[in-house]
């Protein structure tokens, strides 16, 4: 999944666990609250990272059980920590590739992923190896986000440039920051049913603090952390990638507004 | 408002109105559900247009009292009809221009605005005079589309292109189709208190096949209409615009989707 041997678009700097971890405490009402699943079911989160998500998922489903897995040795020894600090217990982590996942078919109730599949060249092949391990009339739910729809005022073509060099970035590494509204083709075409994608868009302006804190500490600092990647691979100019952020900035300002939009989708594997 | 001597960017054919009688029918749940005056208050509805939403008002507050006004007469006329075909009793029209209302200062309770503003040279000046109407702790709704945040599967330059053909004959004319992300800085500029600003988004897959028709027959129509504008303008030739169109429509097929913000704001006038 996030292979430390391939890069990770966003880094795994302390920095970037905060972040992640801000991320999915300021967005767990909007995200997960229709989450849920019944006591003694057991759940494969694939590619839990540093465990933003699984305490959140653990916590609305204690009665179930977690097994959760990721690629990278150093995120799981974070997400560990982060578990057993919040006295959870309900969850057990394993090393293991998505693409090559260590479970008997049908081992699992439901699938999981969260902000898994924008990194994945082959996201599709991603769902039909994490189908194989659901029982039929098991449930995959899979929430994504969507750069593209990152909507704001004031307008500023050099934001639109910045936000362009992460979608790039992540692109050259194989992924695709744009795989929000590619959630139900995605789960159609790798044969899942009754599937439904719901849209959860998050709007900040003055009026809401708690977002316009998370646009600056979750959008605008992901867009930051490549900076470095951006210039250096020559996608924009240093002039230019200031403005960008100074205009990001500017719209969590007292007039400004911003607007971003992920998509959560659930599909049954057939009985 | 809606000037038929300044020319009106969708222009005021029958196909038209029935255009903006569907959006209004098909959208009345997402965008005027929450819209309910007190028995006795009297409403300002400016720019009602051929009266595409002030049937949903006026049946939604049957006991308010709602002055319509439109600067077209034949826009005004057929309004009006269609008001008495639904035996609606409670609106009273009168031909207005929204920048030299006819009406005493504090005469209503509230005003209502809808789809007007995108069309405004000047939308400040515009919620500036439609406040002197209002009465003091009277509201103000506005309600705008962004054609910005227009997002789609399959992704397409070409469907770009043909969106941004209209948002920049619309600017031409001295409007702004991306005005709803400014609905915000828009009604705090113009002096309003307590303010609310709510996104409401389409989604439309195969699953909600009523709205893969409203894409088709709203947003896809809408564009459809600047055709000849915008390549007798020479903003694209007809060979992309005819694939940019097409590429629209592939965004309503089996695997497509596509997503579309409204904004929605209310505001208070100071007591």
């Amino acid at each position: 999944m996030k292979s430390p041997q391939k890069p990770y678009v966003h880094g795994r700097t302390e920095r970037e666990t905060e972040r992640l971890n801000y991320q999915a405490s300021g967005l767990a009402g909007l995200l997960h609250h229709d989450t849920c699943y019944q006591p003694g079911s057991r759940v494969l989160e694939a590619a839990c990272g540093v465990g933003a998500q699984t305490t959140i998922l653990a916590k609305n489903s204690p009665g179930a059980e977690f097994i959760s897995v990721d690629i990278s040795k150093e995120s799981l020894g974070r997400a560990k920590l982060r578990v057993s600090t919040e006295g959870i217990t309900n969850v057990t982590f394993r090393e293991a590739d998505v693409y090559h996942l260590p479970f008997m078919p049908e081992t699992f109730d439901h699938v999981f992923v969260c902000f898994l599949l924008e990194h994945l060249p082959n996201p599709l092949l991603a769902l039909k190896k994490l189908k194989e391990t659901l029982r039929p009339g098991g449930t995959i739910t899979i929430i994504e986000g969507d750069h593209g729809s990152a909507l704001f005022y004031p307008d500023s073509t050099d934001a639109h440039k910045v936000i362009d060099c992460l979608v790039r970035l992540q692109q050259e590494m194989g992924g695709n920051a744009l795989v929000g509204r590619e959630l139900w083709h995605l789960i159609t075409d790798a044969g899942f049913t009754d599937i439904t994608v719901s849209p959860r868009l998050v709007y900040a302006d003055r009026s809401r603090p708690e977002y316009v804190e998370g646009v600056k500490k979750i959008f605008i600092a992901m867009v930051e952390g490549v900076k470095d990647q951006a210039i250096i691979r020559g996608l924009v100019d240093s002039e230019t990638w200031d403005k960008g952020i100074r205009d990001l900035y500017r719209t969590t300002e007292h007039d400004g507004t911003f607007c971003y939009t992920f998509f959560k989708g659930v599909g049954t594997k057939k009985c």
